[in-house]
């Protein structure tokens, strides 16, 4: 019978086994980590660099000022931090405004209610009048095409499906209901609705409408859509109920623009011995206009400059060309990301490694993966190096949206898991402030990608 | 060579090789347990009942109103419940006040500056003019009592060692800093000193001054002492590094009274099989005045009262007598726990655990554990059980302030783990509010706990 039997104990009796991992490297690996998260809670940046760019400079959707404003601030303190290399590379991303805010009312026994709604990125605008139309409210695409085009061309599809608030992964839940945000008007248009309304991707009850990318089907009618305060969808569902005849208003004036010029933000730490390879850490740097985007994600890019500054201040000497990149243009088009794959593809540049964080500045709890088996394995394999951190999760998730299209170039990719429990109700919404930053959470998860960069760098993957 | 090794996989085959608990058992368990956790997340109530503990009531300061109120509250809450029995249990407890705000400043070169202090738990008020002297700056007691009564008397002694920053559970920093706040008047006025100012138990820098409990030695004069916000301290340093003769003022008001009469609130499911057998699962409902003891500790109480409206929601039967116990007096005085041991064992009572929340309503992550080395290793064998919903810190750490005494009965003391990122941020200060309660990890914290007392209720420990 086996008593007192621990994991930690298990594992590092596994990984002494290889012989790349003797007890010595553990103990200089342990050392030097220790000393990454003593530098990033005693002295850390990123706090300080996040306030800026979310207070001062605030929401950034691409092509915005506030875009341009957090493309030369960024540049500016990777040059203050006196990185090897500072670059902007040239994207061209898509132009979408919301215009002035937008209204919208229920109509139900005579009343008028006002509610709250955000445009959806990507939506047309209603006319200058606004639209109002009964209302049909659905739970999902397939409840939808049962009810057929007879009952709901000429009204509003209201997409009304929760976030699965059982999912532990608040990740998994947003999964579950985001077909309703990005294929919803599309769908509805189909069956010859004038407009679609969204439950906001959130598992609390309150005012914020959270808004978010959508995408209209080819050959299909171009429908305005918007997301609707949870309250407010709650209200809504109430009032169909009472009153079927229930009528929705609404009146958005958003926008797209012509393509516009951005740029990914680029600081480097140039390798030694291996300096061919590149290993990338980043996050992205536009947001949503309706916050601030200091979870999503001013916390990955700060985290991602505060990762090389450690191990820079820590004298730290890197066999490969660490990158802190700055991708822009995740939220709707994702062209910063493909953008510098491309250009590494076409510079025939080699990617070891990308780590990315983008799911908020919350408490790290471990890595994602997405690569081979053996590269899992060796992940896990750095488990009694983590877990003095609280890094107990490696290898559940992936990597992330910017570092995507690197995996196709043989790039092992990794995503920063985070705490998920509050993410969303600050995603994509006007309560995603940096008042919702915790300091110390902010600086672990730096730390967390300083030394998984170390662990990378020293050992390869 | 061993390659994918798992954790989670060397435990589930460590569990199995236990003969009470086989594949069915661990099948049944882990189906209740997700019923537990699905029902907290869906239907949960203890949001809206810290809510009202919170904002309608606020600070629940032993002896005051707002702890008379929350003893109602929580008694007609669990009396809505239909627990099978709710009952009060008297508590002597001492009962000190604050009185008017308090007035501090630093006066250097002329200048006279505001900054924020708030009288300890327990101190003296000063004369109604207030005191004012120079200001000798200490890290610690050993500096405090080399420097030796020459330098000390007629001062203000202003104890200035920070929370380490660096400790990565931040309960073990304020456990590295909190004995300026105890006993730094009693140790500055054995050198003569006539006040004690000490920085704020927090990492943050912010204008909020942290109160808490502190004790006067006997035989030595009772000075008054407050403490100072963080970035008040940062400020008073630096103008004693730029001018030594610095001096401080402050005023303060607080007062003991009498002792006075309150209540341990009770709320109990009756046992089965093994009725005799208690099983205690509580939070303290006193509070510190400068906030609405959101944190410290409403979320401990409504998690306890939630965790047995889980398991008698699920319809579940348990063996033994399960108590969600409110405890008075946690935090000046420790009547409330004290009260409850005492009448335990005058009356014969068995207890076999008790489980306390008191660290904060924040992602759960495991529990800590006052036993034997075989109630450990039993409560780690329930790891599978516990790792899907994050814990994973089982058997760091201890109980809990209130259920110490238990302890000394035999019951196994078990402590609610959450993340610790954030809970010096509001510890004690005006900052504990409704705000800073996530409604999820609430619940998940309050689930934890249910699945904690059904473990030990169908297993025994």
């Amino acid at each position: 019978m086996i008593k007192f039997i621990r994991p930690a104990f298990l594992l590092v009796t596994a990984v002494f086994a290889q012989p790349s991992f003797v007890q010595s490297s553990f103990q200089k690996d342990s050392t030097f980590i220790k000393k990454i998260f003593d530098e990033a809670l005693t002295n850390g940046k990123p706090y300080e660099w996040l306030r800026i760019l979310s207070t001062d400079i605030g929401g950034r959707l691409s092509g915005s000022e506030g875009a341009a404003k957090a493309v030369s601030y960024t540049e500016k303190v990777m040059k203050e931090e006196n990185f090897d290399r500072v670059f902007l590379q040239p994207v061209k991303v898509p132009h979408w405004v919301r215009g002035k805010a937008e209204t919208a009312f229920i109509f139900v026994n005579d009343k008028k209610i006002s509610v709250p709604i955000a445009a959806l990125g990507g939506s047309v605008a209603t006319p200058v009048e606004g639209i109002q139309a009964e209302v049909i409210e659905v739970q999902n695409f397939l409840e939808l095409r049962a009810l057929g085009k007879e009952k709901v061309a000429g009204k509003i599809v209201f997409f009304n499906r929760p976030m699965d608030p059982t999912k532990l992964n608040t990740f998994d839940a947003y999964a579950g209901a985001v077909d309703q945000r990005g294929n919803g008007a599309t769908e509805a248009a189909k069956l010859g609705a004038v407009g679609a309304i969204v439950r906001s991707m959130t598992t609390r009850l309150d005012d914020f409408p959270h808004t978010g990318g959508m995408r209209y089907g080819v050959g299909v009618p171009l429908i305005p859509t918007a997301a609707i305060s949870t309250n407010g969808a709650e209200l809504l569902s109430k009032s169909l109920r009472e009153n079927p005849k229930t009528q929705f208003y609404f009146q958005q004036n958003c926008e797209t623009l012509p393509m516009a010029d951005s740029h990914n933000v680029i600081g480097e730490m140039k390798g030694g011995t291996h300096a061919s390879e590149i290993i990338v850490v980043g996050g992205h740097l536009d947001s949503w206009d309706l916050g601030q985007g200091a979870h999503d994600d001013g916390s990955g890019c700060v985290q991602a400059i505060e990762a090389l500054r450690l191990l820079k201040k820590l004298g730290y000497t890197p066999k490969r060309t660490l990158r802190a990149v700055m991708f822009m243009n995740e939220e709707n088009g994702l062209r910063g990301g493909i953008t510098y794959a491309d250009s590494a593809s076409a510079k025939k540049e080699m990617h070891l490694a990308a780590i990315e964080s983008d799911r908020g500045g919350f408490t790290p709890l471990g890595f994602g993966i997405v690569g081979t088996a053996e590269q899992k394995t060796r992940l896990i394999s750095w488990q009694p190096l983590f877990s003095p951190y609280g890094l107990h999760e490696l290898g559940k998730g992936g990597g992330g949206a910017d570092i995507g299209p690197l995996g196709q170039q043989g790039a092992v990719l990794l995503g920063l898991i985070p705490d998920s429990q509050r993410y969303f109700d600050y995603h994509h919404a006007a309560s995603d402030t940096f008042e919702a930053i915790s300091k110390r959470e902010l600086e672990m998860g730096a730390a967390s990608m300083a030394a998984m960069i170390y662990l990378i760098d020293t050992y390869g993957f």
